[in-house]
Formats: structure tokens, C-alpha cells, sequence
């Protein structure tokens, strides 16, 4: 692993346009700092090529791989620990996301994470509170995207609370103005919409309180841009938006009957098409939360990305974070968690796995599904490795995306009991699989019990188990456990060969 | 509600046979008793009829609607108060269970209610306890069944541990003595095989401890008369199952080599083909455990549903005491609770159900709903309603039968947003829902807002709402939301009229 890389670089789908960023880290005495050095803009427009039955046409996809493929030769000698690439929104609802992502991985040249609303608001608070001058007091975060907002509030660097909600400039855009046409009763419509998701969260929201609220996205920006440029803000106010400020741009705008017929300073020919719904969720979000003012600052969840890379190189990786706060939250038995987790390592690291990140990598991962494995028992014992999986892969957790989460579940799932369930399962890693149940398996008791020394190798296809003949004949009930897992293996058509060792 | 009804009947189709009692009820300075006054068996053996995939033979299945017609025959003139049916492992796995009871239930006459693993393990604990001297120590109660096994300890009344693991005598008999024959071989794999899924509670129990061990269950029963019979129990024990009882009937039947061949005293013939696997598992539970001696009680699970069914009849519904424990578990914002609880049930009883059983009934479950609604935000906040239905459906709940859990579970689901994923939902009750929709609809500020008089109607196959205009004029975003909930409505075919009232 890279300690102290020099360079990082972030790539953000958006539903509007992928983006990638480079920022230098230079470290201080207070700590770490990230400088901006390079950035990409690419209005692949994704969300336009999302159909009723939530199915990405070819079009949108083409223009995703030719704008992944050029930001990949910008970072042709980047590390794979100085990059992390995340989508959002449009690739969390589209059905064939999976396709587009196999084919976009190979353009980029570095995987894609799909991160959830919640991770999403995560990130994006970390890069706000990084680009925003330091102060005292409560900031509210609202980040309006193509098709999900994320509010945060936030003291420092630390989030209080984080919400996704489902309205975004371009499905708004679409529900109410399909053909771009605005009139007083639509947009009230379309403000209502808005409000009605938001009043899920404005009381607690309201009773926390913020001193100072941001919008973080391009429509923020936008918004900010035209209100500024066209004089619409309240007197007071240099920049940033005001009350007045979207009140005026709202009159303009029915005014002109249609958005395209819209004539404004700064208004940007890619705004267009999502300004009437970007607009009607801004009104919504100042009239139920009450806010008069706020100020925009872009590039959130990229620069998040990046201070999120950069303490995963610093051995400060949020994930872990995240999984000691679950054991608690489950009341897991850690002493199991970790009798299975060391087990399960040690049989890892006979198998010799070449790339050390790699390495690195799935020994986390198995440190984290032993520590998970059981948090199901909180919802019942019957069945309890399902519940897990699906706790795994529905619960919000920090730091980890879909695909670290849906990796994280099928490990659970598969910890014990018949594989035949995982046939159905993407992306299965065997071998961890291999590990972890042979260490569960070994731990059924949950009491330290001496074992003997266990060799573990891949082969053939399969696996071998060698232990000492002796330590089995008195075990009987291992070595009849053994034996199931050996069939259990060679049902899904692996071959498991348990060798008894003389001594 | 009878509150104090003289007798009460509990029916139990097991997966080797139908059994109903009768108990009558004593009322006691030291509280009640029941006194079994009738019991009537009906060898079914529904389990044989269960085919590799699950499903019920047509011939088991006609055999239990027989039965079940004399038994309700025998109650006929009982209330529905005083009668509980509950279906165990057989109807729990099999794949045409809701078929099969569909048409039992006709045949008795009374609903049957399928409960999971756990909740047996409630009732057997609760029948055992009274069925045997009462004593200062801890108990450990083994119910071996014909899929299932449950492993209660507890003290006095109240359990301390319950687990139901998927091992029983016609699952094991099938899977290792398909043919009957038997030798030392097969006999230790089928011990084995059983302390393999014991082992996974064995130390959890083992630490707690206990001063009696009591086998429950049919199979408990005929192996402590063979045993006792045929005088193979140690010396010292002149009744119940010794080690060295079940280690000589061990003996006999491996020298039989077959157990059709078995003759002994006191053998059953309708308990040939199931005892060598309940055997095996019997010895298992010995081994595993750790027991010497355990003493035998039969219809554990019968009198414990007659003690649920009295304690019911007493205005101390199990049920009510697990959605309370659940608000604590998930951390429910219990005022949001009752507010959507009251409101639901104030909706209710303006519609004017006439029977007053049922009224009774369905504003439990709107209670219990709205308690339970917002469960699934320990998981996540999106989608939190799908997670709260995943709890409803998969938890350990006392009191509650599968059948409830379904039914607050689509309750829960469908509390809020589309309607359309309840298409495949089997019984929802669309009166309760439309209740608990509109009153979360009104409650989605989380606080005490002044409601006007509202008043709702049942009409032409859906609902009508009316509400003072003037107070909607004032509320443009509930307004909003009453013309969204009633578009919802119409899109699956049930009209829902609002109408805005003059004042």
C-alpha cells in the first residue's frame, strides 16, 4: 500500500455528467491538505438516456465509455490506490447497471463503486466541510442531483445527521415539465412534490438547527450563477442564493412559458432542460426548511471522494470504522468474531496470494465478514446467516460501497450452511469463501480449543484440508463436519480433499 | 370477548399426528388452572406425504382434512374465543401449506395458525412448566418432533433460552434409516449428524445450566415405555430415559439389523418407522449435552397453547408484551407511534365494523403496526418500510403466529408509497391499510397538529375522505398529498374520493 501518495484522483457518474479530479496532497503540521491540480467535465447526460422501465439506452452508455475512456489515459500511470471512481444515482436505479459498469471499469481502467444515498451524503459532507471556510457553528449541506438530494448536518468534519431523498433536478424535470413548459400551477405542483419528500426529515432537521446552510451541486451552482449574473438577488446579498433571488428567477421563467424560450446572462445550453425542476426543488427545500439564503460551493462529493481516499492511505480506513460500530450496534460475540476472523486469515495467507493489495484487501474483507456474520442473530437465530446478508446489504454503512457491501453479504450468506444458495450470486470470491467457513466451521464450539496445525492449499479447481489423523480420530464430530463440507463443496462441482496426516 | 370461558380447546397438527384437548378452566386463589376433561388423536403422519420438493401428497393431505373434520365436529359449538390451532414443521416447509389449510381450516371450522420454530419452543416451555411439579431449579425441556427439535431452559414460568433447531424423528429416520436398516455405522453417523446442529447451542445452554432435563414430546414419551418396559434403564431409575436405557435399546436394535424386525415389549406400530431416527437424535442430545437422565411429559405444546389461549381470554396477550419489547429493541419514536396508532383506529371504528370480535382484532393489528411501522429504520432510512416488513416477517415474535406476522407485516409494507407492490400480497386487509395510510399521511410532521374532523365512509369498493376545505385551503401540502394517496388508490382499481366539506 502506498503510504504517502503525491497525487489522488477522484471520478464521479453523476447522472448529469462524469467528472474526474486530481489533487495533490501536501501534508502540514495540522495535517493533510489537498490541493486541486487537474479536472475533466463530460456531459454524458446518463439520466437522459434512462427509460420508463429504468433500462440505460445505447446512446447514453456509448458516451459514458467514450468519456470513461479519456479520463483513463489521464490517469494511465495512477495506482490503483490513488484512484477511486463512484456512481451515483442513475447507475444505482438503472436495471443495467451491472453491463455498463463491466464494460466502463475496462474503458477507466480502474473498478467503479456504486455508492448508496446515504454514503453518497457521507462523502459529500466530507468534501464540503473541506472546501468551505472553517466556522464554528452547524452547516447545513443540501446537494441537489440528477435524481436523489442529499441533506446533511454537520459540525466540522463530522456529520449529525445524512438523508438521501428520491427527487432530482432531472427526474423532476421530467415528471413536471416534460416538454419544458412552465406555468404558476406546475410549479407549485412541482414545489409541493418536493416538499412533501422533504417533510420527512424537516422536523428532527429543524430541531438539530445549522448557522450556515450550502447547496453543493451544479444546480446550486447554477442557480447561483444566474440569480447573481441577472441581479435577482435580494439587495444584501453579493452571491449565492437568495429568497428573492429564486422568487425572481421563478417569475422570469413563467414569464417566458417555456424554459427553452428563456432569455437570462449565463444561462449554460446544458442547464437548460433540468433548470425548471433543479429551480422547483430549491423553493421546496427554502419554503419547508425555512431557509432565506444559502451559499454554493461544487465539487462535494469529488473532493470527499478524494479526503476519503487519502485517509484509507493513511491506515484511517472508514470502513473499519464502520464495522467496530456494528458489532456493538448487533451485540456480536467479538470473541467468536475474531477467533473466525484470525482462523480465517491464517488460512488465507497459506494460499499465497502474489499482489500484496490485493492481499491486503481480501484479508479486510475477511476480518469484516467474520465480524458480520452473526449480526442477524438480532433479528432471529433460525435463518440468522440470511438475515445478516441482509442487514450486509441493505444497512447504511459508511465507507463501503454497493459492491464492497453486496461482496460483504454473499460472504455472510455463504459462511455456512449449503452453497447451492449462492449459484444465483454475482462475483463470488471461492476462496475467501473457502476460508471463512472452514474457520467457522472449525470455531462451532466458540471456545478456544486447541487446534492442531492445518495446511490449506487451492488445488485442482478445489481445495485440500490436511490435518493430523490422530487429532481427527479424537474429534469425531470435526471430522464428521468435515466430510459434509467436502460433499457440500463437490455439489457446486469443487473438489475438496480432506488429507489426514500421520502425526 | 368471553373473559372467562369454562372451556377451552387447542388443536395441534403435528407432522406425525393431529391431536385436540380440552381443558376446562378453574379459577384458583393462586390464579387459574386447566384440567384436561377430553383429548382426541388421529394418527395423520402428514410428514410421510411430503415429497424431496416439498410438497403434500394428495392422500395426507385428505387424511388431515378428515381428521380435522371430527375434531370439529367435537367443537361445534365452541366460540371462537375459546379454540387455538396451530400447525408445526410440516406445514411450516411445505411448499402447498396455504392450500392444504385453506380447506382445513373449513373442515374444523376455526383458523389454524402456522407458528415458527421459536414460538414453539414458547409453548412447550409454557405447557411443560405446568404439566410437571413445580421446583425451585432451572429446567432444560428437549421436544424432539418430527422436523424440529426445541431446546427451552427456563425457570418457574419464564424461559431464559429458546431455540428450535431442524432436526426431527421423521427427517432423520427418512434421511439415514430410509429402509429401516440399521448398524453401528449408520447409527453413529446419525448421532453425529444431530450433535452437529446441537453443538451450535450447546455451550450458550451448558453455561446456564440446569437441574432437570424433561423430554416433551411423543417420541420422548415412547422411548422412555420401551426403555422402562423392558426394564434396559440403570438400575436406578424406574422411569423416564437413562443413558444406559437408550445405549441397550441401541444394542437391540442394531442386532435386529432392521427395526421392522424389532421385537420388543411395549413397541408401537405407528412409532416403528420413526424410532431409530428419533433414537439417534435422542443420543445425540445425551452426548452433546451432557445428560444422564431425562424425565418425560407428553402434549407439552397442547397445554401451552390452552395457557396462551387463557392468558388471552385474561387480557394478557403475549402478543401485546413483544410489540412492546420491539418498540425498545429498534429505538421507535413511540409518540409518532400512538399518534398513527390512535388516528388508524379512530379511522376504524367510523367504518363500523358490526362484529365485535373482529373489531376488537383488527384494532390490535392497527396498534400493533403503527408500533411497528418504523422498525426497519434501525436497518436504513431508505426503504426503511421493506426493512420493517423484513423484521415483521422474519423476527422471533411471541404470541404471534406466521400468519399474523404476514398480515402486520403487508400492513407495515404498504403503510406508505405505492400500492402496486402489494399486488402480489396475499389477505392484505385494504380497510386497515386505508386506515393506517391515511392516518400516516396526516402524521408526516411528527408532531401535534390540530386535526379538523375528518370524516371516512367504505364506498363502492373503496373509500371516501372528507375534510373541512377551508382547513385544506390552509394546508396545501397535505392537500397535495390526499389527491397523490387517492390517485394511488385508483391505479389498483379502488376508488377514493376526498371531498372538501363546507366550515
Amino acid at each position: 500500500m502506498v503510504t504517502h501518495p503525491h497525487l489522488l484522483a477522484a471520478v464521479d457518474l453523476g447522472s448529469n455528467s462524469f467528472r474526474l479530479i486530481v489533487g495533490r496532497v501536501e501534508e502540514t503540521p495540522a495535517g493533510s491538505q489537498i490541493y486541486q491540480v487537474d479536472a475533466l467535465r463530460e456531459p454524458v447526460r446518463l439520466a437522459a438516456g434512462l427509460s420508463r422501465d429504468k433500462m440505460l439506452d445505447r446512446a447514453s452508455q456509448l458516451r459514458g465509455w467514450e468519456a470513461l475512456k479519456r479520463f483513463g489515459e489521464r490517469l494511465r500511470d495512477f495506482h490503483p490506490d490513488q484512484v477511486r471512481a463512484v456512481a451515483t444515482n442513475t447507475l444505482r436505479v438503472a436495471k443495467n447497471a451491472h453491463d455498463f459498469l463491466l464494460e466502463a471499469e475496462n474503458a477507466l481502467g480502474f473498478p467503479i463503486e456504486v455508492i448508496a444515498g446515504r454514503e453518497e451524503a457521507r462523502l459529500i459532507y466530507a468534501g464540503a466541510a473541506h472546501s468551505v471556510p472553517a466556522s464554528a457553528g452547524k452547516r447545513l449541506v443540501v446537494d441537489i442531483g440528477g435524481g436523489s438530494t442529499e441533506f446533511i448536518i454537520g459540525s466540522h468534519y463530522t456529520p449529525i445527521h445524512m438523508e438521501s431523498l428520491y427527487i432530482g433536478c432531472v427526474s423532476h424535470s421530467r415528471q413536471f415539465f416534460p416538454a419544458g413548459n412552465v406555468d404558476e400551477f406546475t410549479m407549485r405542483q412541482a414545489e409541493l412534490a418536493a416538499k412533501r419528500e422533504i417533510q420527512i426529515i424537516s422536523r428532527e432537521y429543524k430541531q438539530t438547527g445549522w448557522d450556515q446552510a450550502i447547496g453543493s451541486s451544479g444546480t446550486a451552482r447554477a442557480l447561483a450563477e444566474l440569480v447573481e449574473a441577472n441581479g435577482f438577488n435580494d439587495a444584501q446579498y453579493t452571491h449565492g442564493i437568495s429568497r428573492g433571488g429564486l422568487e425572481r428567477l421563478k417569475r422570469a421563467l413563467i414569464k417566458a412559458e417555456n424554459v427553452n424560450r428563456l432569455k437570462l446572462v449565463a444561462l449554460k445550453p446544458d442547464r437548460i432542460p433540468v433548470l425548471a425542476g433543479g429551480l422547483s426543488i430549491m423553493l421546496g427545500v427554502f419554503e419547508e426548511l425555512g431557509i432565506d439564503y444559502v451559499d454554493t460551493t461544487d465539487g462535494a462529493l469529488r473532493l470527499g471522494v478524494l479526503y476519503d481516499l487519502l485517509g484509507r492511505s493513511q491506515h484511517q480506513d472508514m470502513r473499519t470504522v464502520t464495522v467496530e460500530g456494528f458489532k456493538r450496534r448487533y451485540g456480536v460475540d467479538a470473541a467468536q468474531a475474531d477467533r473466525i476472523g484470525d482462523l480465517a486469515i491464517s488460512f488465507y495467507d497459506q494460499l499465497g496470494e502474489p499482489d500484496a493489495e490485493r492481499r491486503q484487501e481480501n484479508r479486510m474483507f475477511l476480518a469484516w465478514a467474520a465480524s458480520l456474520h452473526e449480526i442477524g442473530l438480532s433479528i432471529a437465530h433460525s435463518a440468522y446467516h440470511k438475515h445478516s446478508a441482509y442487514i450486509a446489504s441493505n444497512a447504511d454503512m459508511p465507507g463501503f460501497s454497493r459492491t464492497d457491501q453486496a461482496r460483504l453479504a454473499a460472504l455472510v450468506l455463504g459462511h455456512a450452511g449449503k452453497l447451492g444458495k449462492l449459484a444465483q450470486a454475482r462475483d463470488v470470491d471461492w476462496t475467501l469463501l473457502f476460508c471463512l467457513r472452514l474457520a467457522a466451521l472449525l470455531s462451532r464450539r466458540r471456545t478456544d480449543v486447541g487446534l492442531p496445525g492445518i495446511e490449506v492449499r487451492a488445488a485442482a479447481g478445489g481445495f485440500e484440508v490436511r490435518l493430523p489423523s490422530q487429532w481427527v480420530t479424537n474429534n469425531p464430530l470435526t471430522d464428521y463436519s468435515l466430510v459434509q463440507e467436502a460433499m457440500e463443496w463437490e455439489k457446486i462441482g469443487r473438489p475438496y480433499r480432506v488429507v489426514y496426516t500421520g502425526e
